[in-house]
């Protein structure tokens, strides 16, 4: 229980079912004096929103945000910040199916046996759409960094199915509906969509996020390290199975000689790292990747068990993302920025940059 | 930072201001299955409410509360329940004096200096007006611990100025506006409030808060002991400035062979301690007192001194009550509500209760 | 469960019963560069120990506690501190009357009720030698605010069963054996002590602890304010009943024209908040007091049950203190110490004063 | 700060250096009655000691641990247990070289930055030394597991360079000195170790773990969630850079009709998901695995820099493995385990089991 909350001193605390009302959460640990509008987070839930492109679901979602507290005079005030969206394209019919069978690779059967009911409209709490109040927190963290720090936080995408990308250019990757930062592999990446989308299936993603010009020193050993964080932020995503740092699982074929980065007066000579020793920051760029599964949110019928476990079949109708992985980009992003944000406020205290011309008396 | 939340385990985060757009809070940790209404909620916030007697503030606040998540079907899910009451009353105006003076008493110097700005309108997050949020969770435990334990919380005023309760009649107080259980003081009561008015003054209050039908085996030694938690719940109140457990001050010249509550095999025959010994409940009635300062927000000038560091006066004018004790007997049953659940759920787990008739496969 | 940590920034846990091995505790968060040794924990350790006085039990401990970790070439390094303390003195047989009846006043009853078993042996956990850990804990955290922010925390016996101090001389502390700053009351208290020897009964006391120096601006609204926290810790040291702060309740009887503190611009002009405003420190003296029991260990017979439920009679032999609350004075500093440390390295972040000649790369 | 405790129910704070006097832990929150010895600690202890195979480094420690609070007559109390390993075999002078260089590919640097000062020897607190405390830790985290709930933790290497194993043998891991469950396979890993050892150099590991018999509904959503809880408890362990769960990297190019595991009456058939669903247990096998980056402590020169920013090279002398990733299983079936414990405690209670058979009175 008590299990919605992420960050220890820049927390994140969010609530709402895909169905319900509204989502909403807390932002607590915001340092004060921050510029702050609801335009600074608009642009990252836009990017996140369904239906804005033929690639993602048609569902639409307003995704309308709301700063409720936190800031005055258009600056945050070290309060904690409440954020609301409300729900508006609900259409709960759709889902009535499955309210008495559990889909296969969804959460459907372990909340259900977990907390005994479930809100199954749309998944309830299990849906991404809970992801939105992250995208909106993640959006004061990438602020604040940028702007105190700038420290830039970006994601993309990597690899779709069996196509990689070959080559990064931070500049293509707004131009195109994947978040793909090489323009030779968009029509590789569009083909697969359309085949897909014939075929009533989906395919798993692999998205790469990279903080850069965070200090060196953020990070608390041993278990508090900067790595392990970032680890169960990405993890904790809905559909992520892996997480990697810098060079990840290829580390298991790989020579110390060959792995371990040199440092010379200029820098470090190599990033196999991924910015991170001992659980600290070192200065270099965080370079974190992430594997998402494809979602089971498929038109292909699937065996699964109703409520009294009979036996049965289920085909997930409705209107779903053939990659969940896309919309993960700004997800990501999101989730790197809160972690950083936590070990910075963590680092450099609340104070950071408070000043007063009143006298202390 | 970080600093709206409280509990581990039922975990209850606040945001809002007094004058801003809506108040709301985060309840984490709520087992699922409580039946649950807006209207469980209601009947705490009406209790809290100002303007609902002569003898409290006559600003008007509707303190509507809406359940944004977390209930489905009429029955908590086990998910975050969002909360929110949208302000209505605000009148801004009011207090556009204190935007550049500090309010001797109030939190406006030590916010000031703290965050380098403030919400100055109506003491912004401050403001008593937050507590709102806190009566609106401990409903949600309260009817929990109710319910599922039969545990019930309640508070009432044992002293106002130099006027004492002389006995406890639990029926008697909701029958005035005092919550006052000795029917014979509330003529007393309600002379010192008169006069108070007349004079422009407030005065402190004290205000007794009990828990019957707490199991034996709450709290945890040595530092998460439940009297540790049940202080930190009841002077984090605005304005509280002093918390005690059964005897409290009186222990200071007690004996050993006086204070300790002798077992028998029929039950403790006295309760000094508060049912509470080496941090774990007892299975007695827990019972805490709290210490309410007079309020700052007077009509008699004060001296004090502007944003620049210059001597200066300040009276307060707007709609205050004389004594904000009366108002602190809900919000007390709500901490200490709050701090019973969170060793309960602590205690029993959180899947207290939950059964599914779905087969485990 | 793991309720054994105090402190979110500044973090101790401790372990250790009465009567086992050794009692230790680990220290983290302290940041880099203290110069640390054991001699700094042991000044208060000694004034802490029992058989130091015959005011005092006569039980003798060595309580020599040893630095394991943290601090290398006499500094502390930012990572762990482990603090350990044998026990050598452990007399195990004066405690077997006790394994089968719960002393009244005691944790024996609750204990036995939350955990199906205990260690018996001198109360185990529950002891009050387990606050030995907590002493040098604290030191660590009074040495870190003492020099590199000039803040001091110091306590005093302020009253004891009927009498009370007059006057305030922190030079006379020391010299008596009661940490008596009035030298006017030495006799009188030593009279009460002498007369409750006889009588084999005990007596509560109310200390009273302040710190001075401490920067405006520490503590976080809502929850985890300063004065909760304070609050928090001191009503989890044993036998503590009730804690103020400030003028605490006296502030039931007061007018808010005559309990608000002026501001100045010279300063505040009185002292009734206790240094704290909104939660959040004013610059101010910081002061408390609390009210401990007098201990249910004495030789006067109680009346209790065994482990079976029946009625049975119990007279604590063994060499205990008439009045707990004298040695609670080196107690009350540490929890006090830790509390504002807590808050400071949350304030000031972990890096403060943190430099390397060392490059960034 | 405050960075070196693990698990918010069951929690692991651990202390020492490699070189200082002593390692060890507090293990709070482990419920009452399990019966535990320092025998039960010590068979994973010595499974991760050093010395024991010519595969591993030829240091010798004794890793013999103590157990000084929390156990009473042979049985858990529910209070903090205590845990200490002395240092014996510590030959400071190897390590003076590196007092004033930076070692490639180690938190040399990282500290130095962060902290201004560091403990230079084997490493002082980044040491994998360290690890021993929490493979201490997790044992008792194990047996409570396997005992109570017949949950079993178990890892294996499954892949070292490019010499991965085919299928897995339970009974054959613990008969090599690889914990290879592949016993075609321990010749080619035999060759490869003796080459390395030739070269000076080393190489990176897999390690694949998995816990069985965990019930359903372990893990708190949305953040709390048991595959992020487990990566960040994985991640957490020296020298990995990367965790899956289930298939983890291999979803990126599967499809959902390939990916989501199908529901029968029977139970799943088949775990692509690796026993996580939404963030919460399935009742199947919970499958995990690691990379482990090859050490940095190799006799192949690299280059570095001074603390004063010089340009330098650095030859790593002393005894070291040439593939960490062997000891790192013990390592990881204790992380696992604090994890599954940890969300054990929370979902069950702490008072699980516990009974008494005295009355309440």
């Amino acid at each position: 229980m008590a299990g919605n909350s992420i960050g220890q001193h820049f927390r994140v605390t969010t609530f709402g079912e895909s169905h319900g009302l509204a989502l909403g959460c807390i932002v607590d640990g915001c340092p004060p004096g921050l510029e702050l509008t609801e335009a600074d987070l608009q642009v990252d839930l836009d990017r996140r929103k369904p239906g804005t492109s033929k690639y993602t679901t048609q569902r639409r979602e307003a995704d309308e945000v709301k700063i409720l507290s936190g800031v005055f005079e258009g600056k945050t005030t070290g309060t904690s910040i409440g954020l609301l969206i409300e729900n508006t394209d609900q259409r709960s019919k759709d889902y009535s199916e499955i309210k008495d069978k559990f889909r296969p690779g969804h959460a459907d059967y372990t909340y259900h046996q977990k907390y005994g009911q479930r809100d199954y409209r749309g998944g309830g709490r299990s849906s991404a759409r809970e992801t939105a109040m992250r995208v909106a927190a993640g959006a004061v963290a990438k602020k604040y960094l940028k702007q105190e720090f700038g420290i830039e936080i970006r994601a993309y995408l990597s690899q779709m199915g069996d196509v990689s990308i070959d080559s990064v250019d931070w500049n293509e990757i707004e131009n195109n509906a994947f978040f793909c930062p090489d323009a030779s592999k968009v029509d590789a990446f569009d083909e697969l969509i359309r085949k897909l989308k014939k075929e009533g299936d989906s395919i798993g993603a692999k998205i790469t996020v990279v903080a850069q010009g965070v200090p060196v020193g953020l990070g608390e050993p041993v278990f508090d390290r900067l790595d392990a964080d970032v680890a169960h932020a990405l993890m904790g995503i809905n559909a992520v199975k892996g997480v990697e740092i810098g060079d990840g699982f290829e580390v298991v074929n790989q020579r110390g000689s060959e792995h371990r980065d040199p440092l010379t007066p200029e820098g470090f000579s190599s990033n196999h790292a991924g910015g991170i020793l001992g659980g600290i920051s070192s200065g270099q760029d965080i370079v974190a990747h992430i594997a998402l599964k494809p979602t089971s949110s498929i038109t292909v019928p699937g065996e699964t068990i109703t409520r009294s476990g009979e036996k049965t079949e289920l085909i997930t109708k409705g209107r779903h993302d053939p990659c969940v992985g896309i919309r993960a980009v700004p997800i990501a992003e999101a989730m790197l920025a809160i972690v950083v944000m936590d070990h910075l406020v963590r680092h450099r205290g609340q104070n950071f940059g408070v000043q007063t011309e009143t006298p202390k008396i």
